[in-house]
């Protein structure tokens, strides 16, 4: 076994801090704004502009949607344990797993195979994106999973997240392959399930972060990063204005004893 | 008690989503980088070009500071449960306590609570804040615990990131009470100490999140936000190039049995 | 650096698994119940019958207390993550802090401090632990801090798992220094309080435990062992029988915005 | 929705505390040992001496297995967050998945999933069970998943567990198709796979736990409330004779930059 531990990440000496061989006070502290940072040290290259601009509009998409079960566990965390900010925290983020955050990997990962099964001669035109997303749906006919990306519990007229991240990919020149792949499925797939979805924010998201690069579970990594501000949000309103007592007392208080032996 | 939960952060209808009163897609999505949302959604207002200037430097000095005992558990429970992501970065975070990311929450204390004892008409001066910081040192004497952002393990001569976050607070005019007192800490404790250590990193960025306006728990947020972000960079490193199988080798293969009978 | 990890707990080898030293398969298995283990994997030593006994009671009184917040949490995690039970047991864990099973670990601390404080000299008879709990009592006078393990949010007549921790101890004669302050505690506090508290199960458990040899620290670890199959047994329930949405629609439906700007 | 909250777990009253309906202090403290409670609160029914015996087994074979990730995750996360023992607990929990601890669940699953395609007339006789575990083997041929249950990285001549486990249920009288199953896999697999691999420890535990009539999920629930335990026991023993700083200094002082636009 090799006695060292590489790595590209964080170094230092007596004199000097680096990141992935930067000078992190020189170089990096005050000259890149910290959502560059978080990909960059993901895909090991700086983000051009335009798609610094769609990643920060993704991880704003991502950052918070309320009262979401994970928030309430964050929330629940804090008021049992208040001196541990990172345990409310960590609370926060355990729960982004298949059903919340889980859609965005899912997304990025039903896309990436679809279009790795359409070989390196892959789709060019709308027309080929459209015959490509028809197969993929019909290879799921009979199937009872949700497709992923397709679909919300309120948003059933069209999520508002979805045309403002196809804007900014057009606007930006960052439009790539997955995010048409994604537009071809919310094309297509009335004529298939009969029916009418949205493409849902999540799902997009998890496109627009293949499209830049990123394989499909790290896309949930950064929803997690995204949600650990919101989080953080979170815990810092339960601070100002708790809900904590309130709410354990809603269910505390209206507990009814099920006797299992009786069921 | 209420039956309704008050909050200022997500809400949704059918047609929109809001964050703060907003429209996410239509006024945030696109329009304002994460880095200023995180300090938006916590602050409850959006950061001025110089504070946002300064907050993301700091939570660029944060991010990352290689294999620290964090990142190794982060690491080590990716290896053992490589589908939950979401596990991993809890595992990474969970460290984020009193000796690691806890000096950014423990200077931002010391010193907001070293300025709320000098009362409404508090130190202007130079002058008075070294007199404040003399009086504060003083206080200590006898207790063993270290000041607060003072010292560090590997920057013996100085911590690289400490001028720079200074250098941006005055380019920006964003330097306030927290980070002068802090300062003159640097300056008269070794008359008081009898030697002389370095302002470390962590302390000079609790002192700026205090100055930006955040109390003490919401810095070491804040610092656990960007620990998010290099967390996720070791995950995906340890994805592409791993570390894990070769570290528990060294641990388990080097195991040395003591008998607890013979101790 | 030593280049060997010392330990006394588990190790293996081709042919053999050990653990404390033992045989693990041939003298552990089938012949030490799961509490006798978890006391003495972490004393170092096996638990006379008595002591089991007392160690045993303990557990099972901490083992749930029903819809508590880390319960909701771990639901709540369960719901938003279902594949990924670590997970939801985690977050039921992290709340394990200075509010709820806190109260374990602070009323062995006050207990040991007290005991300490007392010197090799310490007390004897009842009247001697009157008269220390008096003193630690006086010393609190003024300092608006509960004293560690008086008094119940629900049980303000008295905690139904005080009386039986304490027969259980004379039964079995391991009633010590710890558990003697404590009730000495209960018995003196009106004369200094001016009002009567019950003994809590929680502190009379962490008394318990440091009767038993247990640091404080390790008091609120056996209470996160206790709790940990509290939580499995929920999340069993959880799958059986959910709350999670109900839970969740509950809070979300009667979410009310709140404008910062007007507050 | 209904606006109570049902639970056949923890409920309490001014007078009483109440765990599955039994009164908690009267009839559990003292009288029922902490595994058994675990079973009862679980399975909803209290287990017979029998399944006690064989129940405790698995958990005492579940509880440590020396320095692996997760208990290394546990000790990184104790050494950085000393005051936090709740976050170095749930550090050592949440790798309990796939790879380590997911062997219990995954075993349970198999041989619940073989049994239950096998029908109502299910297999009684050894041959029955050869037949049986001959068709689920010659089902995963060409796949290249292991074998849930079979192999071990170490115990390559037989994991000194797995007969233990299957002498306790035969002296209690609780073996039941679970086991029989896994055993007739034991005995048919060299012929399919063409060598021959140990029934591992983890396998037989799962199976246990299914035949004791816990689903597959659980079964890894008590995985992770026996590692509970032990995660608990190298806290313990971090604060006596700590290994972390040797530990993180192992791997910061080897840390080999890699240059990532080289590679």
């Amino acid at each position: 076994m090799s006695t060292t531990y590489r790595t590209s990440l964080g170094t230092s000496d007596l004199h000097s801090i680096r990141l992935m061989g930067r000078d992190l006070s020189g170089e990096l502290m005050g000259e890149v704004p910290f959502g560059d940072l978080a990909f960059w040290m993901v895909a090991m290259r700086r983000p051009t502009p335009g798609e610094s601009r769609l990643f920060n509009a993704v991880l704003v998409a991502l950052a918070d949607h309320g009262f979401t079960p994970t928030v309430i566990a964050a929330r629940m965390t804090l008021a049992s344990a208040p001196e541990s900010i990172q345990g409310a925290m960590s609370a926060g983020l355990l729960g982004g797993g298949s059903r919340f955050l889980g859609v965005t990997e899912d997304a990025a990962r039903f896309l990436a195979e679809g279009l790795a099964g359409a070989g390196a001669d892959g789709p060019r035109a709308d027309a080929d994106y459209d015959a490509l997303a028809r197969e993929l749906l019909a290879a799921r006919t009979g199937d009872r999973r949700p497709i992923p990306g397709l679909g919300h519990p309120v948003h059933k007229d069209g999520d508002p997240r979805t045309p403002v991240i196809y804007r900014i990919a057009e606007e930006e020149k960052v439009l790539g392959p997955h995010l048409a792949l994604l537009a071809a499925v919310g094309r297509v797939h009335p004529e298939i399930l009969g029916r009418t979805l949205p493409i849902n924010g999540a799902g997009v998201c998890g496109a627009a972060l293949a499209d830049l690069g990123f394989p499909p579970l790290i896309a949930r990594g950064f929803a997690l990063v995204a949600r650990a501000a919101g989080v953080l949000a979170h815990i810092a309103e339960e601070m100002r204005d708790p809900i904590g007592l309130q709410l354990y007392q809603a269910v505390d208080r209206n507990a009814e004893y099920v006797d299992p032996t009786k069921e």
